[in-house]
């Protein structure tokens, strides 16, 4: 790292700090930069700067926003009477790609973790139940993860609504697309027939 | 892209403009500086910046420096009589990693290229010659890569150093350290046995 002066080797380090960068990619890069013209380091060094000072919670759904309410929550070509509830901002974004889902967004910022100390209270439940009373809901996704917080989450939220007239609903598991049965695991192979249904 | 808000979305793009990310790194990278504490991605940022900012050609060697006069230059325990001539200060960078050279650097910014319409005029080899006259130089190591064109511009500023009292000398040129030889190519097995030594 001596080989290099100060201003190098400090963005080397800093570069270092992000997910997945080893110290022979950081170097890479920060010589990148360094021949860049001016004008395009600016503009990646203002883009980090905007994301952090621009992007914040929507104050309806909890998705990351350039505005106080999102795009999402915005668009009046939605279903607002779909609700699917995510654990956070990146899975809403993984939903969306897939392209099947038209209604809004309820992002819970995490899932129930008795062994960490988590509780209804620590995520956007009683938020997500306000909606559910105030707006005119028909249908409530749960698109929690299907590790075992996940489902736990979707069974007591799906519990707490069931007295409510409300369709509520759990994404299906089951064998990835393009999945070979013999590598599938035997949790979700079993999960798959127990849900199967006719053609 | 479109499911990101415009500050991030903007983000991702200019990570994508760095070599070697692809958008689905770019992607889980912006996602991290999003979730950086504000004072960590100021710091990355100010970085890019000073890098910019600060980075110059040391006026002696060119090597990239903060200050007018780079480290090397200015370090009064490197032997300014031995003078390494590489293509680019990341070659120096290099040669530093190896350990194996205690004098200093001229940086040639690049290779005789006549297909490129690179000619001696084109490089600093005016100034090279003129630090050999007036350096109280011994040894000028040249340092150029082995392809085509640093070969033959190793040939050319040895040519035009050896009417002068000094010892000009090239890195030599053989096996990898480490190689297994039924892998390495005909063109390298030759030179290691042209250049053979004496044990």
């Amino acid at each position: 790292m001596n080989y290099y002066p100060a201003s190098i080797r400090n963005l080397i380090r800093q570069i270092t700090k992000l997910p997945g960068i080893g110290e022979k990619t950081a170097e890479r890069l920060a010589l990148h930069i360094l021949k860049m013209p001016p004008r395009n380091a600016e503009q990646l060094a203002q883009s980090i700067i905007d994301v952090k000072d621009r992007t914040r919670s929507c104050s309806r759904c909890h998705a990351w926003s350039d505005e106080a309410v999102c795009h999402i929550c915005q668009d009046a070509s939605r279903n607002k009477m779909q609700l699917c509830v995510v654990e956070q901002p990146a899975d809403m974004v993984a939903v969306e790609k897939s392209g099947a889902f038209q209604g809004v967004y309820h992002i819970l910022g995490g899932v129930l973790s008795p062994m960490n100390g988590i509780g209804p209270d620590d995520i956007r439940i009683a938020d997500l139940f306000r909606r559910v009373r105030e707006e005119a809901l028909q249908e409530v996704v749960i698109a929690t993860s299907t590790n075992v917080e996940g489902e736990a989450t979707a069974s007591y939220l799906a519990e707490q609504l069931q007295s409510l007239p409300i369709k509520v609903t759990r994404i299906a598991s089951g064998v990835p697309m393009g999945g070979d049965l013999k590598y599938v695991d035997q949790v979700t192979l079993k999960r798959a027939l127990e849900t199967r249904h006719v053609f």
